[in-house]
């Protein structure tokens, strides 16, 4: 065990420093549910891994039975990486022996496949293989180690740094740093996510070495060296210096992964500029290519961001782990800053992305999420590899199956998003039921979170424990929340989006109580976000409605609502008056903008999140407004 | 020489009978300017055939330097075999002997390569090349000899069927059929052509093993044979049979060649169930998938044609090529059918798909053609293989290069479009200055077409030769014009959207005068064409306008036009009152609706076919409304 928060990213020189899953944990409510959802989804991942025998190329690898036996893409051995780590969280959580005897097995199997100077990787290198670097364009193999690192990490601060999955990743993060440092092999890696992980391993051991290759990998982007025959360097983020970067595009993954890994390097080398520059590409992306669930994706060419106010909902890509990745960067920029923006977007994507993954049963998630659906598809196999496109609905898993365990480790470690403290204070960010404790410079604080958010936006924090001397409490107010107020004892305020804070010398027993509005809501978008105007969204809290086509009973490309009428809650759901078009010409273009429409009747909404779960339909976001 | 006319398509069974460009010339305007230019862009499709070594691999095939001095992906042969079906209709156009011997020559190399059993791809069947007809779905040797096929039945038709590449595409397609008959291969190529090839060998030659053929490829067709691995069936128009399509789908220049040889094939074997397939899948495709420039193609993965309604104008694909296959598919359902609908959807493609893709200087083309562009990009370099999707501005060649060779043979050919016949009847279609003459089976019809459509509608019809007996001249009246009016002696009527007719003992000298108002018009949406909701084109005629941001001068995410003050024609430009969003607001998504606009200026359009002739430039279409 080392003394640090056991969170996956523990920045030394932040503005705020997380508090880890050991001082913060979700009780009850909507992502208890969804952390209970996990075991289910954890093993589900478990079986895949063995089925497509992706874990078995490690075993294979020793057995001198490669390249024959080895199945599954350049990149399949990140996604054994990735459970690992999602296990190790989850271990620390819920202290489930058998699941830790199943991730130590894993790791024996992993590690008898490394290589005596650290490298590992089970595609490269062997004889009828492509030697090792090859192809950093697309061979993945950095990316590969990138997340074992990671799950190095989490298995480092959970379990120690001496257990085994942190050794195995500490000689695959040594090997790294002997072949691509000063003077050495002078590439870099065509998928992003070494530069966190390294970045990470530094702050877990306190080498800087680690640290000091991040570094090097992020200097040298940029130039176009990945670029290759079909596939522009912007997809492999190498364009354009990350310096010279004003807004996120290309590869939206790869940009997110590398965002990160920008942030963490920024604040441990104290390069203020190259925060800088990651708050002004992030801040750009937020306003300009972020859809309104959170997503960030859409194209399917080349999954990419796309330009400027390019944000159609039936082509949205909105890949699954690109939503990740925003959260990932997101969060990190929370604690560079305290700007609350990046709680809010953080917030937003953890509900209608994160969550719309996932089937209700565990077992099928989304890769991209559309905010439209225009054709319904067909029922998806329960016990098929599918592609990672034909998502009209939720697969078990798919060729390039980056998305369930990355679902995985994100649950499994989402304590770590809730809160953070510095040595006078604690900032609440996400709302749940849970209780968060800490140790001040003053002195150890506990705090029990009631509520039953996002439902109502009623919050009450009960300090279970202080000391004596004053402090501050701070508690995020959604962006969303006009009408918000802050009691304590006899006092209430109003208080704006972002921070409310006390400080005060609170006594064990004291609550502070957060209300603000929880209602059915119209979204407008921006007059530049051509593919929806004149349409129109329901948010309720920081969740998506979206209509399905198992409720309307309609065409959807025909519906319209009357603003004038607005969405009501009745009987646990949501209900627009939808009216549909009245309108038999068929010729798509006009000489008059007369359009007809029949009556309007009551239809219900469903959380986006949980859409796609009763079988093939179609399904908007957006809805026209009734001319 | 043959009797029949010098058109690529030559329906012996249909509604009307094509005049081909021996019948019908166009003299003046526009497409005589077109035409003019293609004179370049023949020779700049020479050049660029030898300089990437496409045409040079026939020469490598005989001098058994294959595959190692092979160059190009595997259609590169079609790109010659394109441009030789160019070179006869320009030879038979124009009488240019060194055409003529460049043509010969080039056939000369071609043939040399020829198989004696007829077969011919410099990309299969040698030694250290993968056998022949190992890789249908994606190896094109069936779609090039296709070409080839095509290319034989303009020369064919033109220089008579012993000319030499006649000869080669008659030894191709009599292998084709020995190797794909009854009893032989089952398979069919992942890319159609072949079919409309066929049928059309089959007309020329008068041999029907050629139509039963392409009956038998279509009769194949839609079992997901050809799928494999990432790309769906419906990629390769194997997904459903074609008698079971109800509109068109999935790769759009597959879907269109195909639908061409299913109205060939319709028409020659009688059978009318198909045809009316055929019609159906064209009709709701015009009427749900087609953008307003008459393109297809709204998604670029997959360079597909798009669900009903999703007609996205940034992510528009709209590949000039689908656009010439659909001229092609529309002008075969004319013919078929009577139906003026077809010649609409030929004309607007005309004037803003094939029109658009080549530069005004004949050396750069677009490949694809989206109704937006959102993103300036940079000069194109002049002399360098470019990537297909990199087509903010034109480009000189690329790495699928279907799309130049392809405008030079429709350019070639295009007097084959502007009328046909029946035993007592002439059809006007598309309107240039012109002259169009028909054996009728009261005898020979003359007439002079004089206009200057599309700048105005006032189109001049004189009967220079005319049998004494009465016969009947039809005028198609393009569906936006509302007003027209048809004069002929001391008698004006009015007429409406269709084909106005006349039956007449006409007289030599007598003249027809068809009217009506070409004036720039606002053009509206269908409702349920989400993307450009709220927004508004401008259109002159047949020509879509567009505005680029080298003449707004402003950031045209943010533009908006008052349609109470309707668009303008001044000083030979289409002017529009602009606005531009006065929004200070950095968020995407908002709780209100209002948006500011500051004053509106007065700013020009260019019509889309020029669009992108003066530099890097952001363009759009569609432009909002003011609210």
């Amino acid at each position: 065990m080392t003394d640090q928060p056991l969170a996956p990213f523990v920045p030394e020189h932040s503005h705020w420093r997380p508090i880890g899953i050991d001082g913060a944990a979700i009780r009850d409510g909507f992502w208890a549910d969804m952390q209970s959802l996990n075991e289910t989804m954890i093993e589900h991942c478990d079986y895949w891994i063995e089925k497509t025998g992706w874990l078995a190329n490690f075993d294979a690898a020793v057995e001198g039975r490669l390249p024959a036996d080895r199945t599954g893409r350049e990149f399949s051995d990140s996604e054994i990486f990735k459970m690992l780590e999602a296990m190790s969280w989850q271990v620390a959580r819920t202290h489930d022996d058998a699941l830790e005897q199943r991730l130590e097995a894993i790791t024996a199997r992993v590690g008898a496949a490394q290589s005596p100077d650290g490298y590992i990787s089970t595609m490269f290198g062997r004889p009828g293989q492509r030697p090792r670097y090859s192809d950093l364009a697309w061979g993945h193999e950095i990316y590969c180690m990138g997340h074992l690192i990671q799950a190095g990490v989490a298995r480092g601060r959970t379990a120690g740094v001496g257990s085994p999955l942190a050794q195995i990743a500490i000689r695959a993060a040594d090997h790294i740093c002997a072949e691509f440092g000063e003077g050495g092999n002078p590439g870099y890696c065509g998928h992003p996510v070494v530069e966190m992980a390294l970045a990470e391993l530094s702050r877990l051991t306190g080498d800087t070495k680690y640290l000091a290759q991040a570094k090097r990998f992020i200097d040298r982007r940029g130039h176009g060296l990945l670029g290759a025959d079909d596939v522009d360097p912007s997809y492999y983020q190498d364009a354009v210096p990350v310096r010279d970067m004003t807004v996120l595009g290309g590869h939206a993954v790869r940009a997110l992964y590398l965002e990160s890994g920008v942030v963490d390097v920024a604040l441990e080398t104290g390069d203020d500029d190259l925060l800088a520059c990651a708050v002004t590409q992030m801040n750009t992306t937020l306003a300009r290519r972020t859809y309104l669930t959170g997503g960030m994706g859409s194209r399917h060419t080349g999954e990419a961001i796309g330009a400027d106010w390019e944000l159609s909902p039936d082509r949205a890509y909105c890949e699954t782990c690109a939503g990740i990745a925003s959260i990932m960067a997101n969060q990190r920029l929370l604690l560079a800053t305290g700007d609350a923006r990046y709680a809010d977007a953080v917030e937003r994507t953890l509900y209608n992305v994160l969550a719309t993954s996932p089937s209700t049963d565990g077992h099928g998630f989304f890769y991209a999420n559309p905010l439209q659906v225009r054709e319904a598809g067909m029922e998806m196999p329960t016990d098929e590899v599918c592609h990672r496109s034909d998502s009209s609905l939720r697969a078990p898993w798919f060729d390039v199956s980056c998305c369930p365990t990355n679902v995985t480790r994100t649950l499994a470690s989402l304590g770590a998003y809730l809160a953070s403290q510095t040595g006078d204070a604690i900032q609440l960010h996400q709302w749940a039921p849970s209780t968060v404790a800490a140790d001040l410079n003053a002195g150890r604080v506990r705090l029990s979170i009631t509520t039953t958010y996002p439902l109502d936006g009623h919050i009450t924090v009960r300090i279970d424990e202080a000391p004596s001397e004053p402090w501050t409490l701070g508690l995020r107010v959604p962006a969303w929340a006009s009408d918000a107020t802050l009691s304590y004892r006899d006092t209430t305020s109003e208080v704006s989006a972002g921070y409310a804070t006390l400080t005060e010398s609170f006594t064990p027993g004291d609550t502070v109580q957060l209300d603000f509005t929880v209602a059915p809501r119209w979204t407008y978008p921006d007059p530049r976000v051509d593919a929806v105007r004149g349409q129109v969204a329901v948010e309720c809290g920081p969740v998506v409605q979206a209509l399905e086509s198992v409720d309307a009973k309609v065409d959807l490309a025909g519906v319209a609502v009357d603003v004038a009428t607005p969405p009501v809650a009745r009987d646990g759901r949501i209900w627009v008056n939808l009216a549909q078009v009245d309108d038999a010409t068929n010729a798509p273009w006009r000489s008059d903008a007369a359009v007809g429409y029949g009556p309007a009747h009551q239809v219900p909404l469903v959380p986006y999140h949980n859409w796609g779960n009763r079988g093939p339909s179609t399904m908007r976001i957006w809805l026209p407004r009734l001319p």
